[in-house]
Order: C-alpha cells, then structure tokens, then sequence
C-alpha cells in the first residue's frame, strides 16, 4: 500500500503481536524507523537471541537460556517444597513478594482438552517422577483461580494423593485494600471461613 | 527479577515500543518464545533490514528503500500538482482514499520551535528550490488540522504566495455520516460557508 515493500512488510510483521493492529503497526514502524533507530537494532538483536537460546528448565520447566534454572540449581533454596504455577511470570511475581524459598514447578499452563493440552502437554509425568523420588513434602498449588486453574490444581492434588504428600492451595479471601461490598460473594465465603484470630 | 537475564532484556527491550509497559512486555515475550518462534524471528530480520534499508526519498522525503521512490519516479504522474503532508502515512491515505495523481513531499513533522523544529528540519529549503524551478501550478496544503498543522500550512502558504504558485487547503466541514448536534462550532461555520449547491 506504500511507496516501500519493505515498510509494508515491517508493518506486516509487527502485527504477529498480540494487541498489535494495522494502525498501531504503523505508528510502531514509523516510531523505529524515525525516533529510535538504535533501540530498534537492540530489539532484533534481542528477540532472535532470545529465540535462539531461551529454551525450557530441565527441571521445572520455566523459561531460561540455562538447561538448569538459577532456581533449581541453588543450593540455598529448600527442595523439600514444590510451588506448581501456570506460566513463567507466577514464578517472577512469587519470588518478587512471598518469602517462599522452596522450588517450583511451571505448566506452562494448565489443563485444557478442547484445546488439546492434557497432563502429557503439561509435563505431569515429570512431575508424577519427581514426587516418586520423594524428598517432597509439601506441595502448593498456585494455578490461577479460574475454572481450568482449579480444575488443574484438583488434578495435580490427586496425583500427590495418592502418594500421601501434604498439598496445599493459595488462601481465597478479601483483597488487601479491597472493600467487602465489591468482594464476590464466593470470596467473601471463603474469607469468612478461613478467618483468624487476631 | 526473573530467573533468565537474557529473558529480562527481551521485556526491557520491548519497552522501548510506544504504549508498551511492563506488564505488555512480558505478555509480549511469552507470547514470542512460546507461541511464535517463526513470527518473532522474521520480525526480528524485518526490523534490522528495514533500519539499515529504509532512508528518505530525495525528492520527497518520505520513507523508502529506493533512493527516489515509486510515487516521484513514476512518469505517470502529474507533476504539476504537490500535495504537501505531515507524514509517510498520509501519503499511504491520501493515495487509497483520493483519486490525487500528482506528487507528493512530506514534512515528516509540522513546525514547533520549543522542540526545535524549523523550516530548516522540515526540509522546506529543498521545498523552496523546486518551487523555484518551476512546474507546480497548485501546492495543495494536507498538513493536520492542529494548530501546529495550520502554522505549518501557513508559513508554507507564504513561501508559495511570494512565488505566484496557487495553493489550496483541504476542505473543512462535516464528517461524513456525522450528525450536526456533534460537530463542533467552527467546523460546522465553515461547513456553512463552504455549501455547494445540489
């Protein structure tokens, strides 16, 4: 549609981004090309780098250029606790603002048969051997708190079961800050039934 | 603050698009190295191509890989008519929109003298030197319809007025499909004074 092939496909290309439709393809060109020329060449170098070398933990399958995460392989942290979680940032925002010190575990999402991703996709049968290895003792299970995420956590809880490992969940409740009359009426329940004495 | 420096700079990295903050960053991310390997590599080649490629038409300053672009080198135009915008997209619009066969030249910004954008930057010097040459008959003025875009149009106004070039202005009136009650005052006055007969 322009004067440039190679400008169309530049706009072309930056619409694989989520979010990213023809418009603002335009202006995100427009703004590599004509403001940011150096932060544009940074940005490629980047992402094909990133392609290229950002592959799976071995152990707890979160995103990294390591075959073995920085996490999994310090010796500081207490591998008697397993965290299993959805995707890579839970493991980023868990470490930013929990003391949590034990390992994680990564779906890298969570169980969903109509789209085709079973305990096979999520790598449950790495983490069925890792719980028959023992050495585990606690399991929490911070999948999000949607269907699918509860689904998958009840999922998870059976296979450490039937292996008789204590598992734990992620505390329903009242948001802090949060007043009661915009609390959904299925939070404020649990919020009342795990109350505590103060 | 996650557990992969390198996946820590592709989210920095693509903080440098506009609109996109942390948070999209990550989505970002994620979304390439796990969802779109392929998509993310041909964007990355696209992006150091078009930088090292994509410079200015001489003539008219657009955007383009070609020393003179498709629109200034195609005989088939009239070039005794210059339309004169504000940005590569503009040409992009005017040319699917209107039926303009004539040429083009691009500001590639409007006067702001707080940013330090003078006539010098906008390349109204070269502008003045094909005005002088001879052969455009009508400089059509397409620049925004902000104050700045019409400071642009008028300084530019004068440079034609000096020379005895006819220049023309796109016209203001209603939006098509729009209803009276939400055009504003001024747009509408000059609907007013602009009517046709029917």
């Amino acid at each position: 549609m322009s004067v440039s092939p190679l400008l169309d496909k530049l706009i072309d290309s930056l619409q694989i981004l989520p979010g990213v439709g023809p418009k603002s393809a335009q202006r995100l060109a427009f703004y590599l090309l004509e403001r940011n020329q150096q932060g544009a060449r940074d940005l490629a170098d980047v992402i094909a780098t990133a392609i290229d070398e950002i592959g799976h933990c071995q152990q707890c399958r979160t995103l990294t250029e390591d075959a073995i995460c920085s996490l999994c392989s310090n010796p500081g942290r207490d591998d008697s606790m397993l965290c299993i979680v959805e995707n890579p940032s839970d493991v980023m925002l868990m470490n930013k603002v929990t003391g949590y010190k034990g390992l994680y575990f990564v779906l890298m999402g969570h169980l969903s048969p109509l789209d085709g991703i079973g305990p096979e996709e999520l790598g449950l049968a790495d983490l069925a051997k890792r719980l028959d290895n023992g050495g585990i003792k606690e399991l929490i299970l911070a999948t999000n708190s949607t269907v699918e995420g509860e689904a998958t956590a009840h999922y998870i809880h059976e296979m450490a079961r039937k292996r008789q490992i204590r598992t734990t969940r992620l505390a329903h409740g009242v948001p802090m800050g949060g007043e009661l009359e915009y609390v959904d009426g299925g939070t404020l329940s649990y919020a009342f039934q795990g109350r505590q004495d103060i």
